[in-house]
């Protein structure tokens, strides 16, 4: 068994694509106190990127990373690594990143980054997870917040949430309803980091108290 | 989209290997007057299974019929169809029951053969749903109770309930926490066939206020 990282104070990167609500979530759970740690750099792939504006507003550093300047995906994730290195981040939280990450990268940061999926996973990898659900037609899903391996959403899972899918619903409602689960768990996952009460197991996470318990 | 079946009193076969904690709930719920239903007869293909002593402590008619006592699986079901059919069960409600079930089977109760299953289907199809759970280090499994076609675990969902999963639990505790939630939905699933609420569209299962707040 392997532990994670060591309790104390947690320099984050993020990494996004998109509006960046995640993103939000936790920077307001860092503002709160409920979470020990700070935003160093937020990088989208996409210079358009909402997320970017939000990060510059909360006076957090940004930078915008285009893989089309580069010579191929390797070169591209290398200045990623660069750009989190020298910003001192430990820990790389995706939030609606949608690319898959590379061997070198994950080795720079071991079992220290972190995505969140809009789905019960092994449920529903991969894209539009909220519409896999509906059209499988169950009665529940959820998120998932699970440090990234080689695959497409199937590293070790941290937490969940489960979440009621109702018979109205349609894509927009159903990613509504998950997504305030996602704002809840994704900080409380960051968290587990700070506390340094994470440890892997082969494929699986153990947070201490579990640990001790099956002592 | 297709009515599965028009309000009224329901009449239900058993189909069961084990010990029939799930018969003895669904009885439960009828003794009580929550569900509009009668258990005509309970087969099972293991002649030490509980679940016949437990039956015909009730009063209610058991059966063995064991596979080994015919030529091909084909006419095992053939015989499983006749009595069903003799004691006039238009449901078919697996509990326990590790077989596959054939095109013929399932063509002589057309959506109404029902299974319940010890995982939040699409996850942990198949055997050990439980340990399959705990070895992929989730935090929430669950049961679900679905229409039967000829996959296994693969058809329309009617009813799924959520169950966490901590850290400290083993096969047997998990599948306690799951088997208590089994016992509060394959009845309620029962009680929408009897309240002719159920509707299938392709692979989905509809409930008619869900079909009603669609239109």
């Amino acid at each position: 068994m392997i532990r994670v990282r060591n309790p104390g104070r947690l320099n984050v990167g993020i990494l996004a694509s998109g509006r960046g609500s995640n993103f939000e979530a936790i920077a307001d759970a860092i503002e709160r106190g409920d979470l020990n740690a700070e935003i160093k750099l937020i990088i989208s792939d996409k210079e358009d990127a909402l997320v970017l504006k939000k990060g510059a507003k909360r006076k957090i550093p940004v930078l915008c990373v285009k893989p089309g300047d580069f010579s191929d995906a390797a070169v591209y994730e290398r200045a990623l690594i660069a750009a989190f290195r020298s910003a001192e981040a430990e820990l790389v939280a995706l939030a609606g990143y949608m690319r898959l990450i590379g061997d070198e990268f994950i080795n720079a940061f071991p079992y220290c980054i972190v995505n969140i999926h809009p789905a019960l996973l092994p449920s529903f990898r991969g894209l539009n997870a909220q519409r896999q659900a509906l059209e499988a037609g169950v009665r529940f899903s959820g998120c998932t917040v699970h440090i990234v391996d080689r695959g497409m959403d199937t590293g070790p899972i941290i937490l969940q949430a489960a979440v009621p899918v109702c018979g109205d619903d349609d894509e927009e409602s159903l990613s509504n309803r998950i997504l305030e689960e996602e704002h809840k768990i994704y900080w409380r996952a960051l968290r587990l980091y700070c506390e340094g009460r994470l440890y892997v197991e082969e494929k699986k996470v153990l947070i201490s108290e579990e640990k001790d318990r099956r002592k």
